[in-house]
């Protein structure tokens, strides 16, 4: 059996330990710094000759110099002669370029699958692509694991009475029905319609919210602002109080302040990215991916479905 | 004829407008601007369709957010139906690391080469390439200008008497000898050496120098530790007085105050890095690169060798 080594980069240290901690071994001895010009200097440590490598990175905020990170250390492994380079991205960035909405635009998440293929990864591990889609932009193994069951896991054990789960948007209506079945829930679904073009939109709630504990959930939250006018609208309509969650707390730009101001009174998110210190406010519970990750790690080198972790 | 298109990203854009200058005509219009996450957004404002476009980016520091910004350009442009995707690299980063000098090291400068060719590059323009050998590196054609002309251009201007052209170390001796050539002047060579392990260096200067007017030459000047030491020693062993010239202005770290503190006279340098006002100090002079680029994508376009740059 080729041995198992898992390395981390710079962007979830903390959550790689952990996933090691889960597997039973140590994170492959590396270093990632940088040269006085900003270049990255990678240099790894430990010979992998004939190894598995899985290279634990997500590609958050600062985006590019964590994905070039990424590249050259794959770059770095491939000539090192790992015998597979499997790149486990807790975190996919650049998922929402994923199609031409206008002219002339790029699709960065397809340029991102080839840039990874192209360094040499062998196999992608990810956690809710922003479009299941993005599976497709690849010609590698893509596992794609999901954030519902730990989200839907927590709220399980709070014994919440009467609940509801609500998409914030119609792209969101699936991930809201997986989690509204693992908690027996009926869901609801924020309709936003703009009635006529330069009116402002018309926030109209599909399902029944009225005296229910709404869950909000989503994929990414990234500014907050339709989670936050969502939650509002719930409240206002008449929802007893408003919950909310997803999987990669980008939480960028007006986001914290946002929440903060906003009737959300929780806020579940996973460590896919990791929160800074004053992201870590009362309102906000980060749940960790890494038991789900260490998990699908063992799994896909025992050459096992990791499609088990979602029973 | 395909229409000539030149578009510029954010690494160098007051070159890229002298370039277009001199080529007689506006640059393309498009906006490269960071989403609230740091994600790059790119809209190219023009239609591109059938066009042969030249893109102007040094992937200079903060060199992993201008190389991505290039890949993301090249990708739209690719998508947009560009008849040809020629990419003007003025300085090209990652070039040092160009070999395996110890076990498992990438050679990122071999990747970025595949990233560009992957995102749909079709040539390469750029200038001084650290090895000559990352030409080899594409597939594409890469056509390689160099600085030295400008530099001696410069030099010869000056009318300075009794002048020797000298190498920092032995791997500069044959950029030393072509501006040696065009000077009509002798070369010389700083002749570092360790006598021992752990026993620090010996400047040894191979060549006659004293009382003669010393001109350094590098490719890059980064952290100007080697250069600052070598223009001390000319001194020290009798040189009259020092100037030093490159071609790329990595200018990082400590290399402002080791240039300001040394025997420097006068530091020129080439715009293919941009300088911010703070290294803009009297002792540094910056000649232009736009009319050498600006007369190679001429050529390029009207499928003329560029070699005739260097007469
Ligand atoms: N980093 C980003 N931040 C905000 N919007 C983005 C980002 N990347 C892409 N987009 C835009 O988000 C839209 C796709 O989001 P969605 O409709 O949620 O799939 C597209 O119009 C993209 O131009
Ligand atoms: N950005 C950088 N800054 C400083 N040194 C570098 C950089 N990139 C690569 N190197 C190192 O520089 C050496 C190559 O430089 P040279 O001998 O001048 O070709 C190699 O040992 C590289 O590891």
């Amino acid at each position: 059996d080729p041995t198992l080594k898992v390395f981390t980069l710079n962007s979830n240290k903390e959550l790689s330990k952990e996933i090691a901690q889960h597997i039973g071994i140590e994170l492959g001895e590396s270093s990632v710094t940088k040269f006085s010009d900003g270049e990255i200097q990678i240099n790894i440590e430990e010979s992998i000759r004939g190894c598995e490598v899985y290279v634990i990175q997500s590609t958050s905020d600062p985006v590019n110099q964590h994905l070039m990170e990424l590249l050259i250390m794959i770059d770095a492994l491939k000539r090192a002669s790992a015998k597979t380079i499997n790149v486990v991205m807790p975190y996919y960035g650049y998922a929402r370029q994923d199609r031409k909405a206008r002219a002339r635009e790029p699709i960065t998440a397809k340029l991102v699958a080839n840039l990874l293929e192209t360094a040499g990864a062998t196999r992608v591990i990810a956690i809710d692509l922003h479009a299941t889609q993005i599976q497709g932009f690849f010609d590698i193994p893509v596992d794609q694991l999901l954030g519902v069951p730990i989200l839907a896991n927590y709220f399980a054990n709070k014994e919440l009475d009467d609940i509801v789960i609500v998409s914030p948007d119609h792209g969101g209506v699936t991930r809201a029905r997986k989690m509204a079945d693992r908690l027996k829930a009926p869901i609801a679904i924020i309709d936003k319609r703009r009635p006529r073009p330069n009116v402002s939109e018309v926030m109209n709630i599909v399902g029944n919210i009225e005296g229910k504990t709404a869950i909000l959930i989503d994929d990414i939250i990234d500014t907050a602002g339709t989670i936050t006018l969502a939650a509002n609208a719930l409240i206002e309509n008449g929802a007893k109080e408003v919950y909310a969650c997803c999987t990669h707390p980008v939480l960028s730009g007006p986001a914290m302040d946002r929440i903060q101001n906003s009737s959300i009174k929780e806020l579940v998110v996973t460590n896919t990215i990791v929160l800074p210190e004053e992201k870590k406010i009362d309102k906000v519970t980060q749940l960790s991916v890494a038991p789900l990750l260490g998990e699908a790690i063992i799994r896909v080198h025992e050459q096992l479905s990791v499609s088990k972790l979602f029973d």
